[in-house]
């Protein structure tokens, strides 16, 4: 499947079955709208799924992992041998992500889309490595079009796994030490805002740390001249592998009617590439969470996305998106298993 | 017991507890304090239970119902026999709040506080009837002061009884015709701020009845005057029997070590009355979301409360509860599952 089929297959939602959630909610045992963006929430995967009464039972969270050659410049507060020690870890189930999915229910997939080590086999282990790393973006483009391209199919290919596997609903997760750095300046070219009000302390940068952040974003954007009209550009330019794979996991769920939960600053600089590439992904895409890194909220404004939970989150790793998974099943329950008012033999509103 | 000894028995937290699970949080396999709330809602319930790496197994949502004199002024959208018909909904498992609680593998506990309505006889529901209602508080004071004591104390009965069935985190609930207009009452009476501040449109009033809801709570305060000073005094004149009930639930629940998560605008309306009657409960108490009833966030604000969610409810049943129990649990579980650093061979910050 080329990139471009995947695009086109992406349907519009479905009108009638959100019509019929619609009415429904209204129908239950409770004053209409009471539950807020609970119903909200339920109407729109009605709309995504197709069904007027949609049931999450398989949740997946993919946590894709991948490294950048932009941390040569100083910009993380961890060794980059992180990133594969923290898969060993996902596949060890000792993360916070694993505790996260077991709580909610979801099986997580571990991606290597591009980790800058070799990493063991393992039968947890998704093996679709571009490269050991991506080139530094501050010295000129972090991957060539074509990598761009293989990575966001690639990314695809994972999704399309998994739906053999069941997939009611997806979350993204991201791994990769330094990719606070790509992501930043991602969001940066497409909505044109300076990299001071995007750029954050990532894994906890101080002051002056931010600052040379902020100014290697500034030389990479300088360098690169992404083009915000062509998403693809960008994605090369300024992005990462795991980024790339995020992204085209996105257009494969839209493609196969799935939700897909964002998860925070990564994930997002991920849904702004695929939004880009595909602006009726869109509807798909539900932002679980505010993160606490600087200029996540001008992303999630661009997209047009208003988060479920606000909790000071700073993670990643598919974190945020595990817990709003768990809001999306609650969502879809109230809407399936609550009595109407004719059901229950309640009184309505007063007239 | 009396309310004094129920008062005098509830203990600091645990400060050793706090300290290890900070300590633990600290050494687990992510940047610090990058897990946001879910960190220091840990680290509270660490201090809450005594134990520095504490478990949320057993969950217990308890809904109490009263009806209220008040809606004789007609403040309500909807007729007062809802009440008993939503109470054999919950008993029935038609609610949201069912829906919700087995989302989250909560227990609710369903309790009579003061249905003007006789109830049929039923295994699932607590008899704790103080009165067919209140009477009007725009007339004169809600209930007595003796009643007010007596409720209190029947509701702290319902918690030490399902401590014996297991009770790790008590989610409290309402349900009651009307019930917005003493919850916004009591709120008005605690803050000084104007009833118009805080009366909202509960199930639904249109301007005009928000209107003449908020006259009637200002004639309930003018005829009552009810002393801030003194919380029994405010829930006896212008307080409802399942707001008291759960502010009862509140002090037995922080007797007991347990913590409470507060649904929305009247279960915190309770909690404005539990903290005035002891405020050493206030370090027991986690606000699980904002609702979207005006005048919620001055009540917040009052006790000193930041809420989990956001999610523009309005229902109240501990609906909103039930969705905080979870992220407790979520919280405890990353703080008790996760690997350390060195348990993980996962390298730390630069330095």
């Amino acid at each position: 499947m080329t990139l471009h089929d995947l695009i086109s297959s992406i349907p519009p939602l479905d009108e009638a079955a959100m019509d019929a959630a619609r009415e429904r909610q209204n129908q239950l045992t409770k004053p209409q709208g009471s539950l807020g963006r609970l119903e909200e929430i339920s109407i729109r995967i009605a709309g995504i799924t197709g069904q007027a009464r949609p049931a999450i039972q398989h949740k997946v969270i993919t946590v894709m992992a991948g490294d950048h050659g932009v941390v040569a410049e100083g910009v993380s507060a961890f060794p980059q041998e992180v990133t594969p020690q923290m898969v060993a870890n996902f596949l060890h189930g000792g993360a916070a992500i694993n505790a996260l999915a077991r709580h909610v229910g979801a099986r997580v997939v571990v991606v290597d889309m591009g980790v800058a080590a070799d990493l063991p086999p393992h039968p947890g282990l998704v093996d679709k490595k571009m490269a050991r790393g991506t080139a530094n973006m501050a010295q000129g483009p972090a991957m060539t079009r074509a990598q761009a391209e293989q990575a966001l199919l690639a990314g695809a290919d994972v999704v399309r796994a998994e739906l053999e596997n069941g997939l009611d609903i997806l979350g993204t997760g991201d791994m990769g030490i330094g990719n606070t750095t790509p992501s930043a300046a991602i969001a940066a070219a497409f909505t044109g805002r300076d990299p001071a009000d995007i750029a954050g302390r990532g894994t906890g940068l101080d002051d002056a740390g931010v600052q040379h952040k902020i100014e290697v974003i500034r030389r990479a954007l300088a360098v690169n001249q992404p083009d915000p009209d062509d998403a693809l550009d960008v994605l090369a330019k300024v992005g990462g592998f795991e980024i790339a794979g995020l992204a085209g996991a996105m257009l494969a769920a839209a493609a196969n009617r799935t939700p897909v939960m964002v998860d925070g600053f990564i994930s997002t600089a991920a849904a702004m590439i695929a939004v880009g590439l595909a602006p009726d992904v869109r509807s798909y895409l539900i932002a679980s969470h505010h993160s606490q890194e600087q200029g996540h909220g001008i992303m999630l404004d661009w997209l047009g996305l208003a988060p479920l939970l606000n909790l000071n989150l700073r993670l990643g790793e598919g974190t945020g998106a595990a817990l709003g998974i768990s809001l999306a099943e609650a969502a879809c329950k109230v809407l399936d298993e609550m009595a109407t008012f004719a059901e229950a033999a309640v009184a309505g509103k007063n007239q």
